[in-house]
This record gives structure tokens, sequence and C-alpha cells, in this order.
């Protein structure tokens, strides 16, 4: 937070305090509606909510709302009288009731639904009806549409007449009769064309769409790969169905880069801040994972108890030295192929160019590692070390660490791919198995090797 | 890649095969420059690259050019000559322009800066000394500019003859003679409103605005928050000197989310995408930190030879999954604070709200993990162990596997935001340095302990 924004919020705190309500106003319209959400959630306390909520100004009031927490939302509502109820909703956005609804209880959808208009409600249920990460779940059904035959004068009035309650007006869509999508025009391509000119001279034909179903994901690599401030969506039939704006897209982003990161983490994804997480629920997010991590450790155990009496004392010393490096290796290339197919660098069909970069250079990075473990060893271990560790015992390790090194990159680079060719999730399937895997090739490899050359 | 563009991409490349260039352009036409640049990059020869720049509309020609990789883009600009050198660059935005300056050799940002405008050289080598994360650094200086005395019509006027070459439109900022921005209007805004009326009547003032040194992250963090298609660039005299568009913003929060993800896998960021990088670039990312970890696993490996001969050979058994579970543990609370961190959800004032949060839960999952332990060791470990784990051994390695949960999630949670307050970098510091310290704290309470209760 800004010096700025702290004055700001003290300022509010006061003339709040001291029934100021006038001046309250007066800071109030000029706002962000994001800062006013902010400042409510962060500064007062339930009751107070509702009584500062009744004093925005009517025009913020849904874009305030639009920006609260669930919890907060909920409060809100049930502290609404039915006439609050539908001025606030009538303001908001179709996808951000939609966005509401589906995080509240059904006693207060009931009441939201019942609410709306009826033309509203019936948009809102086709959209509920959208699987949960779909682009239809996220599309805002109210966009501005044109046809091919109007000049670029007429088109300019149905914006100023259908503008005011659309979420974007500055791409526009040109329909057909039966809603096919046929074209886009930019406000800044209309501005800078002749009046009498016709739509379909300046409209262009060669759009980029989402399909209702595509994953929201993908929609939102669109945005990043064609700079779009808005995305049409069409169904199976090739109508216009809905558009998705570009702040929609940024959230999603923002969303699928947390998800990544918590499933790479062994973590259950958890779309809420932080800080607004219960207890409860971050320990449904992080104990299967751990516990499941924790079941499959019996392998190592298992390698390690087995190899245990005939291995030299002075072996065992580094084992978690060497897990630890092939781990790490691992993770490496399987974290850097998980994101390079999230962000579209890289496809399946992709794999032998994958491989052959990760054996170039893992060969290198091994060589790289299996210089300094040899010295470390010599060097810095026998340090410390009674008995010391002889050259061969020093030879041996360090070759099981290039070797587990290789292989870790190898085992790390191709299971994200291999999990997204049979369709299950890269991040979950190769951050966290990858683990179990590395670990119980590394440590079999180690006792194999150093019990055959030793005895 | 959708059929739809493999089989457009085989047109192309039929149509340049056969010298149908008529045929070849009116495809083009209609295409966006992502998808041109994609084409070109992976289906030409060096050679046909060039021949086929030659062969685009010229309207287009630059647009595809900044799609390119930096790679394509130098051997374009060295087989340009001057002429079409300077078309190109007089056609870009100088904010991509910089970009491109940027990933160039010294002899080739030379012939870029001949072949500009005079007026842009300056602008670009005004651009380009501004650090490279900062606002400065990814804004345009190409906006559009109106004074707060004219009417709606003439605004249209202005942004009719100064709008072919803007990056957008659609919000255009308030300035006075001095240049300082005194508020912005959308327009939208424009539209809806009368045409004579003023734009000081209809201007917002409370404009939202970023610094030139400003850090791009937290620029693209109030795109997110706000849900800007622009943000205004002041430096410190308040003047107005660009604007950051959503695009770059949206691709800011790809970047740093990578960069983010990489720094949590101990990698050292590397901006290209993964197919681009060269072996030796991925050696110089990756091997640092394997060598660093390698080294402080000396701790682990002391520890481990100086209890060795102490401890009773079924506790060595498990230590992998010991420092594996703490390990896991504590990536899952640091991951967790490193992200909140930096979508700005936790701040360093919070340290005792995360402290609570995680401890609560940490005690939740050790519990969880406790029970799981004991039962995995008695019922799956004792199938396959001689001699078998006895209930005491299994107690102890239980409570020894809980103690380090509650330990390294306390600890996994606390670094990152130290490391924050102490302005290092919280995904550097608290992932590839956490799992050394967690490894090294659990390890010495397992050998301790179990000595201590069994010895």
């Amino acid at each position: 937070m800004t010096e700025e924004t702290t004055l700001l919020f003290e300022k509010l705190n006061h003339f709040f305090e001291n029934r100021k309500f006038a001046d309250l106003r007066i800071l109030l319209i000029d706002m962000e509606p994001a800062d006013i959400a902010g400042f409510m959630e962060g500064t007062l306390e339930e009751k107070e909510m509702i009584k500062f909520f009744r004093l925005l100004p009517k025009e913020l009031a849904s874009d305030v709302f639009v920006e609260f927490d669930a919890d907060t939302q909920e409060l809100l509502i049930r502290a609404f009288t039915d006439k609050e109820l539908k001025a606030v909703i009538d303001d908001m956005f179709l996808d951000d009731t939609v966005d509401i609804i589906e995080e509240m209880p059904a006693n207060v959808v009931k009441r939201i639904l019942k609410n709306s208009d009826p033309e509203d409600r019936k948009t809102i249920n086709q959209l509920l009806e959208y699987p949960d990460d779909s682009a239809g779940s996220i599309m805002t059904t109210e966009f501005i549409s044109l046809s091919s035959s109007m000049t670029v004068e007429t088109a300019f009035e149905r914006i100023r007449k259908t503008g005011v309650n659309k979420e974007t007006i500055y791409t526009c869509y040109v329909t057909d009769r039966k809603k096919h999508l046929i074209g886009v025009v930019s406000v800044k391509e209309l501005l800078l064309a002749d009046k009498k000119e016709l739509i379909e001279q300046i409209m262009d034909t060669n759009v980029i769409t989402a399909h209702t179903l595509e994953d929201k994901e993908d929609v939102a690599q669109k945005f990043s790969k064609y700079d779009f401030i808005a995305l049409p969506v069409i169904d199976k039939e090739g109508c216009l169905v809905g558009i998705v704006t570009v702040d929609d897209a940024v959230d999603v982003i923002q969303e699928e880069a947390t998800e990544d990161i918590q499933k790479m983490a062994a973590i259950l994804p958890n779309e809420k801040p932080y800080l607004k997480q219960s207890v409860f629920s971050i320990w449904v997010a992080r104990a299967p994972w751990l516990i499941f991590l924790l079941i499959t450790s019996t392998f190592t155990s298992l390698i390690l108890s087995g190899y245990e009496a005939k291995l030299a004392p002075v072996f065992l010393a580094f084992v978690p030295m060497l897990m630890g490096t092939a781990g790490n290796a691992g993770g490496q290339a399987s974290v850097t192929v998980i994101r390079a197919i999230a962000v579209d660098d890289v496809r399946f069909r992709d794999i032998f160019k994958v491989i052959l970069k990760e054996l170039a250079s893992a060969l290198l990075i091994a060589l790289a590692l299996g210089v300094v473990c040899f010295a470390k060893l010599m060097l810095l271990d026998n340090l410390f070390m009674t008995p010391k560790i002889t050259v061969d015992q020093a030879l041996i390790i360090s070759l099981v660490c290039m070797l587990s090194i290789v292989l870790a990159k190898l085992i790390g680079c191709t299971l994200p791919l291999f999990a997204k060719a049979i369709k299950l999730d890269p991040a979950v399937v190769a951050s966290p198995l990858m683990t179990t895997i590395v670990d119980a090739v590394a440590l079999l490899l180690y006792c194999a090797i150093s019990i055959a050359a030793i005895g």
C-alpha cells in the first residue's frame, strides 16, 4: 500500500466515524472501486459494512460490490433489502453476477435470481451451465453487435444507444441475421473511417474466436499471443454468444500460474487468497500429497534396509546428498518442461528435441557436478570425516552423483510430456511423482554400484 | 495448433513454393501477425525468410516483425536494405523498437538508430536509459493527450488526426501546459457525452499512475487489481511521459510467474522460450544452484556420519522418508507464502497471522501424518522388514516425523517474509535455501531423539 493510499484510508475512516457523510462521499466519488472495497474489508467491522455500503454513490455501489471477497458479498446480500439487492444486481455485468452466484449458498442464490430481471435470469442460468474451466464460464453476454450493412455513422449511433451497459465497446462484433459472427471492427477503425463507409468495407473478416467449451487457460493464452482486449466466444453453430474481456484473461493467467505453482509443490489447488484460507482448508490442500509421498517413500526405506548391512558406513553418510542432488536436478528439468507446456512453448511432438536438449545439458551439468563432488569429498568432507574418504570411494560417489543427475533429468523432462499426451495434468504428475521415482532410482543406483565396486 | 491453422499453414507453403504470390498475399492480409511470424519461423529456411518477408503486405510488415524471436529479427535486419529497415522501424511502436534494440548486438543497434527519425531516436535513447525492470522500460511514448478546455467534438477531431499511430486510443490523457497529468477520459465516456461538453467536465481527476522507476511487476499488479487497459506513467515532476498498455502487462505477468517458478526450482531465470535456449545457457542456469546445494549438503553428511555408529540400523532406513517429508512440508509452506507475496496477498506486517495460520495447520497436518506414519511402519513396512520394527521404534519415528513437519512449516513460512523484509528475492532465498536448512534440522532432530530414546 502506498503512503498516499494509507492517508486516504485514514481520511475515509475519520469522516465515517465522525458522521461527515457529505465529505466522505466527495472522497469516494473519485476513488477506484477496488480501493474502496479494500478499505471496507480492511478497516470496518461487519456491522459498519452495510452502513458504509449504503453511503456509496449509486453509480459506484455495484462496481465496489464485485470487488469484495465472497464472504463480504454474502454478508451484505443477507443484510440488503430486496430493493437494494435488485439495484446492485441490475447494475452488474452478467458475468460478474454469475461469478458471485457460484460462490454463494443455495438460499442466497435463490434471492439473487428472484431479484434479477426475467431476461437476465435466463442468461444467468445459461452461463451457470458452462463447465467451470470453460470460456463460457468467464464470458459476458453484453457486447456491441453491428450489422454489415450499417454505415459508420449508424454504427456510432448504435454504440451510443447501447454502449452504456457494455463491458467493452471498443471491439464491435458484426453478425448476420442468424447471429453468426461474420466480422469485427474496432472503435479505432470506426473513428478513423469516413462516416458514410459501410461496416462490411472496413470490418476484419478473419476473426480469432474461442468456443464456449474451450479451456479458459487456452483462451487466456490467445490474449497473451495476439494482444487482444476482447475475444468473441461462439457456440457449436458458430453463433456469437459472448465475449471474454482482457481483465478476465489477466485473472485467469494469474490463477493458473498460482495453481501450477501449488501443484508443483504438492498442494491441491486452492483459489482463495492465502489470508482468507481457513486452517482446515489448508489441511485439506496439503495433507493428501504429504501422505501419498510418505507412503511411496516405502520404496526408499526398503532399498536402504535391504542394502544397509552390505553398504560401507562411509557411503551411508552421503545418501541424503545424492538423493537431494538427483531430486533437485530432476526438479529443474520437470519444472522447466511443465512451464513450457503451460505457456505453449512445447508440445508432445517436440519430445525428441526436449530429450536431446536435456541429455546434452545433463551431461555438461553432470560433468561439473562430478568434479565439484569429488573435490568436495576429498577437500571439504575429509576435514571432518574419520576415517577419511579414500580416492576410490570419492570416485564411486561422484560417479553415482553424475549418473543419477543424467537419469533424473531424463525422467524429469519426459514425465510431463507423457502426462500431457494422456491428458493428465503435467504439473501434478510430474512434480510430486517425479521425486518419488527419482529418489528410488538414485538410491538403487548408489547401493548397487557402491556395493559392486567395493564388495 | 488447431487443425484450421495447420491447414492454413500448408496453403501458405504451397503458394510460396509454387510462386503463387498473389494468392499468398490474399491469404496473408487477413491473418494475425503472430500467426504469420509463427508460420515463417516454423516452416521456412533462413534464406527463404527474407524473400517471404518482402512479400508481406506493407501494412503488416512491422506488425509481423515485432512477433519474431530476436534471432530471426537479427537475421532479417542484416538482410534488409537501409530503405527496408527504415520502413519497418517507422511503422513500429517505439516501445517495440526499444525491446528489439535491447536484444541486438552493437553494430545492428547502430544501424537501427541510423535509420530512425531524429525525433524517434531521441525518445529511443531516453527509453533505453530506464532500468530493465522499471515501468519506464515497458512503456510507450505514443498516447493521446487532450487539454481540459477542449470540447468533446474537438477531442474527437484530435483523436482522428493523431490516433493512427497510437498504441491505444481508448484512454486519453488530459495534461496542462507543463505536461502535468491532470485527468483521464475514456473514448467510451467521450462517445456517450454531448458534443459540446468540455473535457474538464467529464474527465476523471483521480488518476492511478505508475512512476517511471516503479518495478514493472508492481505495475502489472495494478492492471490485475484495477482492470485497466492502459496506465499512465509519470516522472519525478508529475509530468506524463508514457503509458503502459495491458498487452505488455500480460507479458510481464507471464514472465514473472515463469521467473518465480524457475527460482523456486533452483534455476537461474532465463527469459527465452525453452526450445530456443542453448544447451550452454541451460547449463549456466542450472549448474550453479546444484553445486551450491551439493556443497551445503555437507551438513547432512556430517550429521549422519557423526551419529551413524550410534544409530540403530532400523532408523537409518527411514532417513530419506523423514527428510523427504520435512522437505515437502516446508516446501508447501514456503511456496504458498512466496506466491502470496508475489500477488500482493501477504506483506511483512502479516507475519504473525501467517505464523499462526501455518502453526495451526501444521499441527493438524502433523497429527494426520503421524498416525499414517505409525500405521505404515507397523503394517506396511513390517511386511518386508527384518528384524521387525518395534512399537517403540515406530513411535519414535512417527514423533520425529511430526516434529519435523511443524518445524519445516514454520521455517518455510517465515523465510520468504524475512527475505522480502530485507529486500532479497523471496523465491530465491526461500525455496532452494529452505531445503538445506530443513534437511539439516530434520536430520539432527531424528538422530538426537532416536539415540536419546533408545541409546
